[in-house]
């Protein structure tokens, strides 16, 4: 995670600097405020800012002051009554921001959650940096054999090595070649020497239309806000395991800076949604009946083969 | 607007109450925060939380740290810059909530702005106040004429007099009536006078049902929270002139808290969205031809009545 | 369900017209197109456009096109598998659009759907129906003793019709008010006789402010559009035996649309959804030792009794 | 454009079947229906659903049905009436699904727009074709000298050459040894000759991984579906002359199918969005003084220089 001098005094400087408010705070989240959290090789998440606390979902679900002074027992049992329920505008009354670097093909999974406010670095009006996300070689992982979407086995010895020789020079190639095309002098170009001359100018192609060479394995940044319902719905999903494990890196890092700023709801959510299981009717009736003492197998049971599993490894019986 | 014992002593201790944050923080709202701006005659706008600056705007724009140094000029230039060419996601890095008492048929109209996390006091579960707006007689307008959805001259006299007795009679029995179905220790019971058995336990009617006798201007409230863009989307409809009396004043309330909040974004609200009048291309070609001399009339201009007459006034020639 | 004859003449006509068309049609819900079906005393929803069908939802899961020719089988179990592990973006392809005519305070719950498209009938335009909600005897409920937002036991005898009366009186004589105070010739005006001169010309208050004077069981009209998976989220909440009586009849009527409209995602959506129960890890621990053969109990299980009950009635042990 | 035989047959089959609809129907968009629109060197566009018409609209601004009889003008006034005040609601009842093919690159601009419902072609669960998007010569412009993220002069001769290659090979080679890496028997491998063993059975690493080495001039696909209001605001911003050239193509492709659609709002969409200016208050100063007959400059207008010029532009006086 190469920060920047710039970066690396920003962060320095917030990291001093203090005023008094009369807004809500959460000291164990002013401890990691600015400070990146590493993620991947070159990635991070960092919290920029945030509004609310775990009070402020209370207060919203009561629409009532006054009302603070009730026991903290108190507190985290509604708490869990509304994540138990599903009750999501009171979670919605606090907002946090990232500022996070990563991957372009993560940033494209990531994207789809609507629910958020975004601001990305933008390849038409800067330059992308010369850095690429290259998977440890624990993480080279075969195609799985019955997840079409999923992982199977690591690559090793050989194969291994000449895969990641195989991604790690094609980005690097790629991107001396979009810095050549740039001919920005604001560019690394480290990599290949053009002919003397375009070495010197390079081509001046438009910026918007050199960064199309670029792999999506190069490494992006944005500015990423959301409320904490919508939040969590990201974190439940990309940590689910079938989630790409270059996703629940970040989700992983974001959990911990949930538990740091709302620590009921973030235990609720733990353990209504994260650790939760979902019965349908047709598997409530197998549970009932299994419960009733019955010798129930998959074939009798109305689930399919895959349903059947999935209780099955649920209830800890496969 | 009468505040409860509660909730007045909820907002001294907020105000003494001051904790030191790493956060972007904003003296001036600061300043503002969790005490009540008093509209209409029962109503009220607090702040109660917000998060971000008009530097973080700046931040967002350029998703690039260590160039909070720039000069003031420099970051007014980029947001009047981002305001004009109405790019919308660096405002969205800007949060703010309100605690907000408006009577229910405000609360109609407000609520149709989606973009927004809305918790509100709920009748199901408790029970409303007697309480209900009653314009000021210099606010009873006529129906206009040439506006469907308008105002004309305002109502005087016996006239007048004798709609707010209506409208205070109506609103007072249908209260009334509700705490007598209810019949809950809880509700304010002052007006009419049941059997005397009833009186002492009432009907106790369900409240999800009891409320549906009252009138539409009794009062509600609710935490709303929203982006600093949806934000003025808001209050660009509602601060302008079309907008009804009742809701406008809300906006007029919290463009306030925005001009202390981010003073260089709301300026530039102002003069790009406020006093702004947008040109369709056959206007543009009329005021082309006013500005070569040309001395142009309706009927040759192309513009329907009605288009004409909404560009003259703009252009201070009606 | 009193249909003006305007409405009636626009029923007939659009129920003989018919066109060709190349996209995807569903035959069971065009025989539905356009009829209101009742709700409640003087509500109704109608069906009136709709985009897609259970074959779209597999295109756009598939994002493929020319498999269309596959087995029905697989189709449905590729479409439960979606709902079973709630994929939400390929339910987005589907919409439909309702007309729906229901009290007010019921409209108010509705709109807190926000990822809809609505247009409601506007009273600062036009002038409201003098019809309002009257529940029937056996819907007028007590509030609940042990649930704050329920209903406990109906009203029987001298009360029920009492609390009827004030219902039905005090909605009449607050939109008799409303007609007088605007005097418009169009608006109802059977109750009421004021004095002479007035009785003919009314006050001529502007309709944005006399509609204050209306209780909340007071009808109004709007068209609402969803797509298919935000649709489900609100039947699911609102089908739900919490939900209010008088939403979930609503509701009740949109279920049948959606069987006849997408016949397979409705099948997933009432076994993976509707009838489904969430284990939360405790409660997924306590099932686990009961089919163990653990003879557990409340207080040993690490539940809430009231998770405990919830999880009881679930499994049919209460 | 290569489509598929696959892709080909669904066409040919869509385009003879036909069912009898009572829904809205739209016999210009209809004639377009299925058929792709070519865009760039293999990109499209195809309406593959649609719900609505102009009617739909000004029923939806009515919320009165029977009054569908009205002259043709009258409808086309109130629409126009609806665009110019920018009310939005009416325009979101009509809906439209598109089938998108497109490089990754503009897929990123596209995915911004965060109201549409999306789905994506998978790359972690399919492969991607061998197809990149390569600039025709006249567009390959140089990074222009005054806006920083705009294009300038085109690249000519042996330099467009020289670039014309290294976006051609790059792309070629990280695609083939994309493959190599799959080693999938479905994926295309015409380039490079990798080690006889290797070939027959690649690396088997997984999809969602090997997808990294692809540059961002790949082509993607996707189902894209929005309301029309969304779709205007889509379409504002891409057909402006800022708009990147490889995304405001697929927008004026779209237009076109906007303008069969729904003839009359589109037509009020062109003179007061697209072809429109908005002055600001300072703006609407100056415009008043010139037109009063001052002989303003920049300097007394109390505008930027960059404000004026752009005044001075749309008044067609630069």
């Amino acid at each position: 995670m190469p920060l920047s001098p710039d970066q690396l005094a920003e962060i320095d400087q917030h990291s001093q600097a203090s005023a008094p408010t009369r807004r809500a705070t959460v000291p164990a989240l002013e401890a990691m405020l600015y400070r990146p959290m590493p993620v991947l090789d070159h990635g991070f998440v960092r919290v920029v800012d945030y509004m609310g606390d775990d009070a402020a979902i209370v207060q919203a679900a009561r629409v009532s002051y006054g009302r603070g002074t009730r026991k903290v027992s108190e507190d985290a049992g509604l708490i869990r009554y509304l994540m138990r329920h599903r009750h999501s505008t009171p979670f919605e009354m606090c907002e946090i921001k990232y500022h996070v670097k990563l991957p372009i093909f993560v940033a494209r999974q990531w994207i789809r959650h609507r629910m958020a406010n975004v601001n990305e670095y933008s390849a038409r009006y800067s330059i992308l940096d010369r850095e690429f996300y290259i998977p440890e070689p624990e993480h080279l992982a075969a195609q799985s054999q019955n997840n079409r979407q999923g992982r199977g086995a690591v690559l090793e010895g050989e194969a291994a090595r000449e895969v990641l020789d195989l991604l790690r020079d094609d980005a690097a190639r790629c991107h001396d070649h979009y810095a050549l095309m740039l001919g920005d002098e604001d560019a690394d170009q480290p990599g290949d020497q053009p002919p003397a001359e375009t070495a010197r100018r390079g081509y001046g192609l438009a910026r918007e239309l050199a960064r199309m060479n670029l792999t999506l394995n190069t490494y992006t940044q944005w500015y990423w806000k959301s409320d904490l319902h919508n939040l969590l719905s990201f974190l439940s999903l990309r940590l689910d395991s079938h989630a790409q494990f270059e996703i629940r890196v970040y989700a992983e890092a974001m959990l911990e800076t949930v538990r740091a700023w709302v620590p009921t709801a973030c235990a609720a959510f733990e353990d209504y949604r994260l650790g939760a299981f979902t019965l349908s009717s047709s598997m409530l009736d197998v549970v009932r009946r299994l419960l009733a003492g019955e010798a129930l197998e998959q074939k009798a049971s109305g689930l399919s083969r895959r349903e059947w599993d999935e209780l099955m490894q649920a209830l800890g019986r496969s």
